[in-house]
């Protein structure tokens, strides 16, 4: 390979200064995420695909990651197709000879078995697959009769192909079978595995899987990487790190209370002070859609509303009519113009809109509660704020919804989510599960925390000293102290080669090392260690609890 | 979905005790990897398949999970190849049909130029592919080439072929491309993503892309999944960790001294006392293969002799007379079977015995400079031994290799192992880079840890305490109390519900938690709180400060 060597769309390598700083977000979070009683769990980075196939829409589905079928697998399908096919074949050209000494009925047996027959033949030659043979007869046969065709001058024309002519045919239906078949159903022939695209799906199949071996309430959290086929673009990769806290089976409020308590503490421990907790609920939307009479225009509401700063009330109420919401629906929802005011404000407001709808009002004594607890307890520096514009997710959430926006003036989207889900595991067949979780945008915190230059010095401190190298002698004389520094938990090391002095100070520089030691002759005689802060260019002879000391 | 979900062979769950026990030696081994002055990068889960295919031999080449190009891509490729066909089809007609007008340069060259056209057409057809045209000629030209034929009669037939019939032909065509390609053709035209199979070639990968931006020499570690299609067995999964540190750039043989010291210091510090670190050379086992005289029987060699324990001095010679090494070669390397004694008594007997070796006296002279330099400085818990049968990696390692064996009486095979390779960057474009490495065998170490009892209790400590939930009053009160417990880092939960006492109990019980704070109306009024000690039953009434103290 002579091109220079690089890395896939969308993929990044972490340099050492790079992966510090993320590990000291990671570790930040999961202090936090225990200290609030989460337990880690960790799941597998390749599912089987029909576990996450069907589970994010027909465009998530295309997002995932296929892993192709290991090993031969594919010279094992394509001896499979042709057995097969070939059989199959063949035997229809006896069917076809023979057709009148059979009856009907038998016919019709004779077939059906015939190819459940070929079919399993044929499957021996796949080792560890999921094809069934179900598939032969839905993706295969077709393809076999359409070929054949159904004139009379086609079929005598196939009756009389022989064995060689006959293997041409079945490599033409092969053809067919590999062109015309539609992707999702190719894409069940060729894998089985697929990269998660979340860590939501494998966390409801964890539960169901794992479902007499957890203590439900189960607070799990999980930080790992997922992988999406989106078209990469800044900011946006193909591998990225989720940080995903939930819990399951519990539907107390007191959860959501306890959630934005943790967005507090997260955010105030990596020093990002005034993020603003957006809160919404799910039941608010359904009754605001009640309201307004238009469940279907429910989107086009939101979206249209969450525009109020930038296009006015004018501009909002234009678009809504253009969108097909009644200027009826906008007289009714008219307070939401003027949302504002303290969360207790905004709460009686909304109790007076939704008054007629039963489930509104169901979201306001929810959005109540939680509020009033998190404002009574108190949080360090993140603000609360009720937003009834928040809808992510919304075919997902049922109950509160979260967004958590950086602190004022850093433009950046939402750096963490979530909300509650009432069914989560329901797909895996365990229903009545309720759950509510939220997540940590790593990526984005990243940034914002760059961008504010809020990453503690310490984070990416490398090692404290550098023993320079003058030779064996030297270096067995540092590697005696170096070895009880480290046993003292201090990071130092030794520069391996006796090469320049200049160029073992220019090494720790480049690496942001602080200090060098440096042992020649004259300190190893006089069992002293010349210590020399790289920046003040100091430069003073300690003995070993002095050097010590002085690293420590 | 009705049927219980699952998850793929030869990949795990990690429930919270085991993620809690991985993540203590992770962080035992990245701790010490620093003290020594490693640092970490990571690198993404897949690489171009270029980056990976053809450096793990043909075996390896086997083994490694390739991902479907995903989107439309199937579809694409199928239009690709059918445009390409069916294009080259009609113009092979044309050819034939006016060959007498054409002087053979004129032939060939407008024959070249029109199988670059229709492949460049076709390729139009396919987003982000490394498939160039070049492959085209190479795999679907033949095939076309050979369905036409070469006698007269079938000539004739092709160039009758209709416009309808040329798509069946077309067709045909591409069931031969599915069914006839070599795997590892067709799988250049499916994948172009390979996920990772170790940590080596992505991290040369690393070194030669990101050459200058890099201080050498380069001390990195690594600590990530790789996942291989073996098959599944006990102890062999298909996604594991795998703990890496490596320093290339310096051939300073004090990074061996080094290595063995680390090596020691991460298995004392994991309790791990009396493992065996086995040290072996390359150039010995040369030097060897060189007095036997024999350099391609070497691995037979080392492999018998390594049975010297099992079979004894006769069933190895039995052994090695069978695999063809001569009586006269088996007599010179005599003192080999009774290689005993201190390691400078082993290595004096190397060096007569390899005397006539340059090489193997090179081997000897590395040998001696570490194990003297790591005796001399000591080791705290491992010992070190000569084992001149260590052969692992044998075409890998240019010089030292390592191997780790846990502490006697525990049947495990290596939980370490490494060398130092020569050249490993130079397939990428960067020679001369000599680098040297250990790894660490997470699955392994977890197991022998476990035998042995040694995973402190503290590691999967839960919270301290669950707040006992008695309704909204006194939970709000207890939430309080958790919030200022947190603050001081203290790890504790609230149950979420208002369940029976009894319930709450069992819960902090399955959960391992050692206490209960019990707050109901009495403690409200008193400003106290109950502390129940869940082992013991005892309990008693604390105000905020002694509970703090009692939990802290």
């Amino acid at each position: 390979m002579a091109s220079k060597p690089s890395i896939p769309k969308g993929t990044r390598d972490f340099s050492p200064a790079e992966v510090a700083k993320r590990q000291y977000i990671i570790q930040t979070i999961k202090a936090n995420f225990e200290k609030f009683g989460f337990q880690p769990i960790e799941t597998p980075s390749f599912e089987n695909s029909e576990t996450l196939m069907g589970k994010y829409g027909e465009e998530g589905d295309r997002l995932i990651f296929k892993i192709l079928n290991s090993g031969d697998y594919l010279n094992e399908l394509n001896d499979c197709l042709l057995q097969f096919v070939f059989g199959i074949s063949k035997f229809y050209q006896d069917y076809y000879k023979n057709f009148d000494s059979y009856s009907e009925d038998d016919l019709i047996v004779n077939f059906q078995k015939n190819i459940k027959n070929y079919a399993s033949g044929a499957l021996k030659y796949l080792q560890n697959t999921n094809v069934t043979i179900d598939r032969f007869s839905k993706d295969l046969f077709p393809l076999i009769i359409v070929e054949v065709g159904d004139n009379e001058e086609q079929i005598e024309k196939f009756l009389n192909l022989e064995e060689n002519e006959l293997i041409f045919f079945s490599k033409a239906i092969i053809g067919r079978f590999y062109t015309e078949l539609k992707p999702k159903y190719l894409t069940d022939w060729l894998t089985e595995k697929a990269l998660r695209y979340d860590l939501t799906v494998p966390f409801a199949r964890y539960v169901v899987q794992h479902q007499n071996e957890i203590e439900f309430p189960f607070k799990r959290y999980q930080i790992q990487p997922v992988w999406r086929a989106d078209r990469p673009q800044k900011g946006r990769f193909r591998e990225f790190f989720q940080c995903d806290a939930d819990v399951v089976g519990s539907k107390s409020l007191w959860q959501e209370v306890e959630l934005v308590q943790l967005y507090d503490t997260v955010f105030t421990s990596l020093g990002l002070n005034g993020v603003t907790v957006k809160i919404n609920n799910r039941k608010i939307l359904s009754g605001i859609a009640e309201v307004i009479g238009a469940s279907d225009k429910l989107i086009d509401f939101t979206v249209a509303l969450d525009k109020l700063d930038k296009i006015g009330e004018d501009g909002v109420k234009k678009e809504m009519i253009e969108k097909g919401i009644s200027e009826e629906a906008i007289v009714k929802v008219q307070p939401l113009f003027h949302f504002t005011g303290s969360i207790s404000e905004k709460i009686e407001k909304l109790s007076l809109l939704l008054a007629t709808s039963e489930e509104g009002m169901k979201g306001v004594e929810e959005l109540g509660f939680i509020c009033d607890n998190v404002t009574q307890l108190g949080l360090s520096t993140a603000i609360l704020d009720l937003d009834v514009t928040l809808a992510r997710g919304l075919n997902y959430y049922t109950g509160a919804i979260f967004e958590v926006a950086a602190p004022k003036g850093v433009a950046m989207g939402s750096i963490g989510g979530g909300g509650r889900y009432d069914d989560l595991t329901s797909i895996f067949g365990k229903p009545d599960t309720s759950g509510v979780g939220i997540s940590f945008g790593l990526d984005r915190i990243y940034l914002v925390i760059e961008e504010l230059g809020l990453f503690p010095e310490t984070v990416t401190a490398s090692s404290k000293a550098l023993f320079v190298n003058y030779g064996d002698a030297e270096a067995f004389y540092a590697l005696q102290a170096i070895q009880k520094l480290r046993a003292a938990g201090i990071k130092v090391e030794l520069y391996p080669d006796k090469a320049k002095v200049g160029k073992q100070f220019q090494y720790a520089d480049k690496r942001n090392i602080p200090f060098a030691v440096i042992v020649g002759g004259e300190e190893m005689n006089s069992s002293t260690y010349s210590l020399k802060n790289l920046v003040s260019g100091e430069q003073m002879a300690l003995d070993f609890e002095g050097l010590k000391k002085a690293l420590e």
